[in-house]
Parts: C-alpha cells; structure tokens; sequence
C-alpha cells in the first residue's frame, strides 16, 4: 500500500523531517512518500496562511487519488483543507491533529498540545474542540515560529520542553506535538518526559494504514458528498470539480 | 460611511438581490457597494466550494481597506474566509452568517435557519455552535441549489416555506435565511409567518454601521494578529501577506 | 426613530452619564432619551437588587410602547428584567450585556468581561453562557461597588486598569465593560490598551438602531408570547397585563 | 422543626393541595405551614408573572426566617425568587423544580419534566440546564393553564398522562410533575404509569429537613452574600435590605 | 424505617467513622446499620480498586433489599456499584459523591470536592459531569492515601484545610469532602471555615430517608432495568442474576 | 507483534466470531489470539452484567502482558473494564468502542451506533459522551439480545438492517456495529448500505497495531498510574496489586 504524506507548508527541509518520520511508522509493505505542496506559504501559521494552503492541499489530494495512493496525510497540525479534501476524493484523508488525538486518546485521560505561536491557540482549541477533546486536551505555545524549528542554532526545544514542563504540572498525562515540524522530537521528549509523546504525522501513518486495511473510505453520504460540477471564475477556475 | 457588501458566489445576478437588501437596510449617510468576488465559484454549496472562494474575500478585503471602506460584508452564509480576512485588514468584517445570529438573538430564543442544500446542515451547524447558538438554533435544509433560488420558475419559495412551517412546528420563534441568494424573501415571509425572519446581508449592514459609528475594529492582539510576512510559492505567491 | 435607554440604577448622575454615551453612539435621524427607573435600588448589585428593579423595567416598557419608542434599552449589566419586558411589549427589549457581547462577537475571539463586585462573576457568568458566550467570554470583578463609578475621588478606574491587564495577560483579545457605570470609560480604555473596548449602553443603541431599521421586533411566537390577562393581587396589582 | 411552604401563585385553592401534599412528605416532629404569597399574580405563566412573585417570595423568606421556620420552600415550578431570597436570608430556600430533579437523580437516567403551557419550555428548559440536567431531562408540555388544575371539569389529567405517554415512548425512565398545582396527582400517577413520579412540593419537604437535620445553611460567601444595605426608592422602597 | 450503609473500603476502623456519621444524620424513626463489605480492597483508590469493590457492593444491595432495608448507601465518593446495585434491586442505591453534590447544589452556586489523591481528579471529575455539576464543582485533592485518615498520626488534616483554603480563595462557595473517610470532619471544617461543609455520608442518610418516605424506588424502566437471568462463569457464578 | 483479543462474553461461539474479525484486520507479521474470559457473564447486557466481567478483563490483561502481547483488546462495546485493566499493565488497552468512534472519526462526521438492548442506549451514550463524541454520535438499538447475534435462525440481521435504515434517514453518514458479536457483518453490511460500516474489533486491532508500531503505551503518570499494592479481601483477594 502506498501513502502520500503532503506537507502544505512549502519548505523542502521540513518535508524531509516529515518523511523520515512517516516512514519510521509505516508498517510492513507500506511505501511513504512525502511531498512538499506545489503552492501556498512557506510555513502555515494562523487563519490566513492556512487559507492559501488548501488549493495545494487539494491539488495533492486529487493526484494522490489518481496515483493510486491508498490514503492522504496532510501534515499541518491545523488539518487544513482537510474537510474540503474529504468532499473532493474518496480515499481517506488524515489530519496529524485528528490522528494524534485518536492515538493519544486510549493512552491517557488528560492530553496537552504543544504548538509554536500563541495565534495558533485559539483556532487550534477550537479545532480540538470539534474533535471532541474539549474536555480532555489544553493547547500550549511554545512561542517559537514553525521555520525556527528547521534552524539548530534556534533554541527551539528548549521551548518545547519548558511547555511540556508546564503541561505536565498542570495535569496533562500525555503530549502531541503541535506542528508537522517537531515530528522528529518525539522519541528523544518521550525519553526524557516518561510519558507519550505523540507526533501527529507517525500517528496520520498507522491512522491511514489502518483504514486502508480495513477497506473503509470517506463517506459520500452528507457533509463530504462529491463536490458538484460548476464553475469556478478567474484565477482558480482549474480547481472546479468537473 | 461606506461599506462593501462582497458577494463570495461568482455569479452577478445574485449579487444585484444581495445589492438590493444591503441598500434597504443602510441607514442615513452611509453608502454600500455591492461586488462580486473575482474568481472561485459561481456558487458556494460545501466545505469544498468554500474553500475556493477564500481568496476571493481576501482580494476584496485588501481592496476594501485600501479605498476607504468602514467594513466589509461577506455574503454568504458559510461566513467564508471571514476568519482569515481578519487577520489580514483591521476594518471589521462581517459574515451574514453570524450577522443573522446576532440580529436574531435578542428576539427570539428558539431559531431556525433554513439553508439549501442538506450538505450544509453540518458545517452550518458548526458554524452555528462556535457562534455560541448551539442550545438556540436548528440548521434546516430546504433542499435547492443555491442558483435555483436566482431561477423565477423553480419551486425554490415553496420548498423553503415548507421548512420554515416544519421549523415552526418544531418550536422556532424565529427564522434566519441561510443563504445570501435568499436576502429578497425576507420581509414577505415575515409578513407570510408572522414571526421574525433575518436576512443575513441587511442584518450585516446594521452590525457594520454600528461598529462602524463606535469606532471598533478588529482586535489585533491574539488570533486576529497580522498575517506575517513571508513568502508564498506558486499560483497564490501574490497573496503573500508584506 | 426615538429609542428610550433606561438605567434601572435609580441614580441620576448615573443615568446622564449613560445618556451621554447612548447619545454619542446615536445615528443621523436617531433620537435618544436617558430616563432613570421609576422604583428600585439606587444601585444593582447582585439577584436581590435584581429582583426588585423590575417593576420598573417593565413600568418603562411600557411607557416606551405607548410612547412611540422604537426600542427599549435597559442600562444594567445583568439584563435585569429584558426578557419579562419582551413577553409584556412588542418593542425590541435590549440588555447592554447582550448588545456587548453582540458587538464584540465579530472583533474578538476572547473577551472579558470587567465588572464591578465580585459576587456578580457567577450571576453574569450564567448570563453570558446563556447568550452563548461560555467557551468565549470570562468575567473578572474589579471590587468596586457600583456607585464609586460616579465618585470621582475613588480609585475606580485604577482597579477596573488593573483587571483589564490581568485578562489581557489572561488571553483576552478585547474587553466588555460590565456596568452602565462604565460607559464613560471606554474610548479613553481602548487608547490605553489598543484592544476593542466595548461599553454595552453605545453597543445596544446600534443594535436598537439596527432592528428599527430593519423592521423586526420580539417574536411573539412562544417564550415571548404576551402574558396573558389575569389579576394581580397585593401591591403589585397595577402590573397585571391586560 | 418548621418548614414554610410558600404558594406564590396567589390561589388558595392551590395552596390548599400544597399544603396537603407537603404534609404528607415531612417527617415525624415536621410542622408544615402552607401559606399563599401576599401579592403578585394569580398563577405564574412565563417571565412576566414570574417577575412580580419575587417580592412575595422575599417577604415570605423574611418573615419566615424571623418566625424560626428552618427553611423556605417556594411553590412554583420555574423556582421564581429563590436566588434572590437566598441572598436575602440564611435559611435553605428550595424551589420545587430543583427539588424534583434533586429526588429524581439517583432513581433514573432519563427524566421528563411535564408542566402547563408551552411557552414555559424554554424557560423551564434553562433553568432544568442551570441545575445540571441538560443532558438528562426534557420539558413537555400539556398544554393547560395553571389554574385549570384547580378545575375539576377540566381535562388536565388526561392531557397530563397523554404527555407522561408520550415521554416515555421518547425514552423517559421517571417523571417531574412541573408544576405545583399537580401535587395531588403524583402517587395515582404512579401507580398508573409504573415509573417514580416525583411532585416537587413533597420532595422539597424532604429536601429541607434533610438539610435542616445537617445544620447546613445557604453559602454567605460569593454569589449569595447578604444583600447591601442601600435606598430603594417608589413603590418598592419597603423591601430595601437593611 | 431501616438503611443499610455499606463501606465498600474493607477497613472496619473506617466503618465506624461512617456509621458515627450516618446515625447522627437520621431522623426520628430511623435505623441506619453500617456494615463493612465482605470482599474487595481495604480502601479505594482509583478505577481499580473501584472494580474489585462491585461485588460487595452488589452483594451488600441483595440482602438489603432481602433483609426489608428501605434503601442503600454506598460510602465510598467514587459512587462504585451503585449503577450495576441498581440494576439488581428496587430500594434506591445513594453513592455519597451524588448525595453529597445534591445537597450542596441549593446551598451554594460554586462547589469544591477536596478527596484524598491526585489520580482520583479525573475519575471523580467524570463522576462530577455525569451528575450534571460540569459548571459548578471543581474537583481538588489532599494528596493523602484513603487510609491516613484512618491515622490519627497523620497530618490529614491540615492538607484538607489547606486544599480548602485553596478551594475557598479560587471562588468556591461551599465544600464537599471527597472521601468516606472524612465523614468525623465536615462539623469542625464548617465552624473553622464559615461555608457550608458536606458530607456525603450523612447527606445520603437524608436524601435515602426522604426517597423512602416519599415511596419512591429505582426506575425498573429502561437503564436500570433489572439484571437479566443467564449463567456467569467461574468464580463469579455465583453473582448471576436469576 | 501479537495482540491479545479478549472475549469477555464467556461464550465460545462469539470468540470464534471475534477472533475470524480479527486476524482478517490485522497486518502482516502481526499474529491475533482470541481469547474467551475465564469468568464472568455469558453475555453482557447493561451495568450489572458489565461489573461481574471486570474481573475477567484484568486476569486477561496481566496475562497479556506477562506473556509479551503488544497489546490487549476488550471485545465488548461497552468497554468493560478498560479504565481499570489500563491502571494495572503498561501495554495498551483498547475498547472496541473507543476503536470504532476513532476509525470513524476521520471518515464521516455524523455517526450512528447501532447496538443490541435498548437498555445499553443510556450507558452507551454517557461512554460515546465521554470520549467526546456527544455531537457526532447517536446510538440506536435493534432490541436483540447478544447471543440471538449467534443464532442463525433469529431476525437480528434483518433488525440491524431497519435500524441502520433509521439512522440514515436521521442523518448518520457511518454506522458502528455497537456489539462485538456483529463483528462478521460488518463488510455485509457496508456494501448494502454504501456507507461506512465499522466493526470495533477490526478497528482495535488496526489501532493496537499502530500504537505498538510507534511504542507509544499508557501514560503512567496520574489517572492510570499503577493500582497501589494494598491487601483485596475475601473471595477477590488474588487480585490485589501487589
């Protein structure tokens, strides 16, 4: 089975740290492949940025479906495009936000996210809201900028660990990282926090996998019926659904 | 005052209706411009549509500040891209969808909204529910395209008749008309039903004069915060925030 | 359009204050009248208070009906008295706390609402959930009792200064001020803090304005169905609807 | 001990099948006092009469803390001046439906709460979610005024059990008799139907012993802090806390 | 009348405190006998123990209802058995975490549970929302093991009053201690601390007294329906319902 | 990898039904051992029977771990025993409940559980509520018993079907089967209805696997920290921790 992880952010390096740790979760006979989004912002960071993701997001999706994929991650921690996705192909499409709560979910009771910037806590609480985690999760920020991830001088894990520290003493039992680009922390903060550390794109990998075994598609009953047929003027008149 | 009333549906007839209301409901002094979106699709029905309809807003959000606009209006009653338009200009914008809400809330405490299509019902729900209305509003579906309603020969008034008495029925006190392509039916199904019915476009222009004439903007601090700079690759590159 | 704005605070210093305030947020053509309630507490402060500034809410209402009045606004933060108003004329019946919220709805994600003593965060916090506020909105008490607001040698504003830094640090994107009392305050707050500052008494005027001009009033569909005819006995028999 | 049970529908016929029906709840060594309300409207049907009760109910809560009553009951479905009377005297003041929902909770899961007019849904509804049970309880409606429950040639009983039917096929597992009126319906109700049928006036008599035979009385501290002593001026000058 | 209070924490010592408690609570007429468990561990701390204390609970309800008891309390604050005992037998079933919420709920808007450690703050939290009390309560914890309390030696009691300081300065209006074991403190706590101070063994006395002697049993109508006859395997056999 | 699926319906038949479901879920290199529990109820119908297979669960579950399972999966929609069995071992335990809502989640955004009695719709609802999907989720029952599922000559499938029928006229866009014994209908199923149709048991192995896969197991630190070792009494003393 072949799994197409998308990284909407268009950063080559961070598609790369993506990937690495996509792979590490795949399973037997499972092939990774992580592409950077043909088009929109070089990190996504906020309402705006994430708008301008999803025509890439969608682009990736049809060619994923076409290509044979068998399921499409969307490695943003702000699930962009992904609804909209979901009305255009049928495979399954998997937000690393959604995934990591589903894996965090039988782990513990009570969950932090750690994410970069403080604009992101607000869409990102609501978000994990619609998941139905309001209960249970309590967002963070580090305060760092998602590139500052890609740059070892920044002292961006420090950050992280401060968060994770604070989490902890406010009663968080396990912690998701909240950006694409921390996928690469993950083991090493597990080791030294002793508790779960989820990184949503490895969760989006076994998440896919399992789908994809059990032969379950997104629903075309609903909210994510195909998009109908029409129109679409000016400049991304080549997105209408045909 | 002047207020631009964009319409996020590409297509110029539906525009005129959302002209009309928009101009009937401004008060003493202030101007509204009624504009159709340059580019997405001709009608907006779904999470997919929406999608593409967002860089639309955000063109005429720019140009709205940059000629001396007080607010802008987004007619469509998925309210989209009002979130990232926030982010990107100070001048308060409105979605018809919450304008609709807040007109109706000191009215009645049992609302029905009657949209189009039965594909809305959930992310109209939503939508609904991170207003805050999840106790007070029940999404119905009337069951039309969205561009029947610009076609006089289609059963389009009957069929939302139908559910606004099915909305009665169910305990409504009163009606929010879901969709911007409604805005001319407003007063005579007040008249028809005897209860109060919202027109999302002319509630919007009351909600925008009066923030206008308070002097409040868009919040700055938090999740509005300005889009930062940065580059953005591909067919979007000139949306890049500067 | 004539719209009646009355503090149900029976103190007269009080009430000029708010009429200034409900004057400045007035529209071209609009007429406001600043009266102060017939009976009650010279100050609201908690349900007790509450309860008997009723009377003369709805002794107002229904002046403000026989009188031509295109609206009724009632100057206290706990919307004493609004929605038995509504079940009694056909006006709209606007409380400031709901009009501030309406206002600040569009602007800000999170809001704080910064009022007067400590024992009215819950009362106020159950009014604001029940307007749909609660994942939004958290109240915060400066400790001060109503009525140094009109003393101009009190450290009200110092404290109701201190509060706001608190919720801004708290993550609060823009402010309600939760008192009639505050109306004064709140252009010269937002010059100080650069977030939206709504004062609810300038909030519901627009709101009033809006629905006027909008032609809709209270549904009399169901909760605001005019009470029905019946005697009163005691001395309160003058209040039987009839 | 002493329990006032207070009819704030000023009815005595009413009173009367209160009084009888508090009696047979209260336990040996139990004095109950039926009295009706000294002013305000004949029976309580929405909002409106709701509003002129409270100063009756605050009168009765005075008087029956100055003549060593151990609590306050108040007769009235929709708890009409109970917060208000908290904040005004130190006994335990109970509102039926609090009390009802309070003895029906560990008997089952799912509980309708049958009451009069279906404008009283609403209403009856938030305060059913204010005391915790959004999730548990549903308000019908059988659609009668309150004092056709005093009428013998009225059909209230079966338009009662026609809405206890129809609850139950809805997935009810116990009843609330929403209404003071139906307090001498409750046993025959229940032997008839099968299920716990709970009249709150009987169960607040348990209720108030209990917290009698505690030694709890109402929190001093926050939300029902002594009202302040402060001028009220008109009609209702008398009821100004001292 | 008879009530059957059963300690599911198998520790005698621990009985006693509870039956001082629980007959100090009962009215004239009634006899409360407290008994220890006869399986399960000495004390409960956490969802495993919690298991293990079902079958005395369950044990202890069919001979309740066996030996004319006129209800059942289960003096443990997790509420352990007490849904599965009222599947088995009609007498109602009180846990002390619901009696003891009950109680408080018209006493007091905002309520702290101080239980004994830290990992019981979810499961009670979860407790605390299924009764309704969501908004209301916060759950806070002493850090000491159940059986300290047992240990006059231990500093047991100066960490409750120090997580009640810390309740009482975070809005708490009133106290419900969160553990069986505290039953002997609530009457000092309450004098030392003015608020009012719940315990929930003698307020379940109360509540099962007053369902008694309003002849009001366990629902047998859908969720607690009785145990349906059919063999249990192995060790357990014994326990199938018949 | 091996994966211990755990029956805790003490019937054979079932388990082979279970344990086909399973392997055919599971990838390659992982092996599935279906295992019957060895005590406890033969089938499980509401609270109580659910109380008595605790037991059972956590002999399986230290079992599991003892001899090197990657993981333990509870075959019982109700997710009997879970929260405790995760407080005693360190590998992960799924609920093939919380497996189905997370296989969904990303597939559908209105879920329909379909399940046995409706005396499980109560409990099913409060476990579905807690893991957070209280908008998403209603539950329906086909009002069979459990083990008429084993029974060829029964109408269970034919009730399963009109159920499933039910819930897509109300909206549903996925369906749970609510009962480890429909575990072989679910491909059936999917196909006549042309919507995702999700059995718990193929959805826990393929969320086991993704788990063990990332080495991620339960949080030790607060709600699922270690059972303390403590004496047990009686006829369960050999499950004390220890």
């Amino acid at each position: 089975m072949k799994i197409l992880v998308l990284n909407p952010n268009t950063t080559a390096s961070m598609t790369e740290t993506i990937g690495v740790a996509a792979r590490a979760a795949a399973g037997p006979g499972t092939t990774v492949v992580a592409r950077t989004s043909s088009m929109g912002p070089v990190s996504i960071e906020g309402y705006y940025d994430e708008a301008f993701a999803v025509p890439g997001v969608i682009t990736a999706a049809v060619e994923a479906e076409a290509q044979g994929f068998a399921a499409l991650i969307v490695a943003c921690f702000d699930d962009t495009g992904v609804e909209a996705a979901r009305c255009r192909v049928a495979i399954p499409v998997i937000g690393i936000c959604e995934a990591a709560l589903l894996a965090a979910s039988p782990l513990a009771k009570r969950i932090a996210v750690v994410t970069t910037l403080g604009r992101a806590i607000v869409p990102m609480t609501e978000l994990v809201h619609r998941y139905g985690f309001a209960e249970r999760v309590k967002v963070y920020a580090a305060d760092i900028p998602v590139l500052a991830l890609e740059d070892p001088a920044s002292d961006a894990r420090a950050r992280i660990e401060a968060e994770i520290t604070r989490a902890l003493d406010g009663g968080a039992e396990a912690i998701c990282l909240g950006c694409a680009g921390m996928a690469d922390l993950a083991d090493r903060l597990q080791e030294t926090f002793g508790v779960p550390v989820i990184d949503g794109v490895s969760a989006a990998v076994t998440v896919a996998e399992g789908l994809a075994r059990l032969g379950r598609r997104t629903s075309k009953r609903g909210t994510y019926a195909p998009a109908i047929p029409k129109p679409y003027v000016g400049q991304l008149a080549a997105f209408a659904p045909g």
